[in-house]
């Protein structure tokens, strides 16, 4: 179709920073991408501050679609995203197909881990920041960056900033600009 | 007890705006807040853009109790606030006595439907600023109001402000800049 609707996969794992991926799933439903919470070992995942949320479907059964973008909130349990069977080697080939990757607070260390980094600039939570450069990205103290179709950010105080940049990415900067004023939203900077 | 954990009741009904529910839950349990998210209705509770979230109780389990903030969020469920049995009457006597009320986005309403916003000043959604004005209060356009014990706020763009705001009130503005600081976040202006 020439005017399908974009797609969004976000898989959550227990102790997901729940702002970060609630905040995330909000504004990109609010520009008209069509997200996918995907639970990666349970029909419900407990955040890090004990929120209790159903999953679309089970990450699992995503595995053979393609989606626009696959967005990685952070969180305690960021790490058991590294344990999702198959998720490195669908992250390259997201990459490497030129649709968007995007992580924010801890989960940019699961690009790393992908490989993903290597020679990028990218943002993240300052408690992974070492892991970054050992995978040889440049570490940037910004807000969002965005590196090609690799998007990354900090943590929960700039997850607006990071769902609007792939809103925007994803559906254009008018279409941002229209959540940003309809969630009284005045970006820093 | 001296030392005694301070609490917060966040009651929730379908249609609720999801990052205005779970901004505020996560930063308050940050700040070391006893948080507890009430279903008006139900156990489960379905956002405004469709994230099912469990409830850790019952709204009317919670009526025989006294919580040191109630803080209501918004979205277009928000007028289903106003018929949940007793909360006008239970948001006059928190208000009575001194203690913390705090609402965001359209939920400020539902303070002016219960006759608290009289000759106060608050913020609120745009769309529902005339219903404010005609309860009696003074509509700011600040990202957060806080008017004796009551703060007030406008939407998801603020939602951080509130919360924090809400954090402050109850934990001290050290606590509230500590939560600030591990969240990487820096509040505009």
């Amino acid at each position: 179709m020439a005017n399908a609707q974009h797609t969004a996969l976000i898989p959550l794992v227990d102790g997901f920073e729940e702002a970060e991926a609630i905040v995330t799933i909000d504004i990109l439903r609010r520009a008209g991408i069509a997200v996918t919470v995907a639970g990666a070992t349970a029909a419900q995942v407990r955040s890090s501050h004990d929120v209790v949320v159903n999953t679309d479907r089970y990450y699992r059964d995503t595995e053979d679609e393609e989606f626009d973008a696959i967005v990685l909130p952070g969180g305690p349990g960021t790490s058991k995203l590294n344990e999702v069977g198959g998720l490195h080697e669908r992250l390259r080939q997201q990459a490497a197909s030129g649709r968007l990757v995007a992580a924010i607070c801890a989960a940019p260390s699961v690009l790393a881990a992908a490989g993903l980094l290597k020679g990028k600039k990218a943002a993240c939570y300052p408690s992974v920041e070492d892991k970054l450069a050992a995978a040889g990205a440049t570490v940037l103290h910004e807000t969002v960056v965005t590196d090609g179709d690799i998007i990354t950010s900090r943590g929960v105080g700039t997850a607006l900033d990071f769902a609007l940049a792939v809103a925007a990415h994803l559906q254009g900067a008018a279409t941002a600009a229209d959540v940003a004023r309809a969630i009284v939203y005045s970006p820093a900077g």
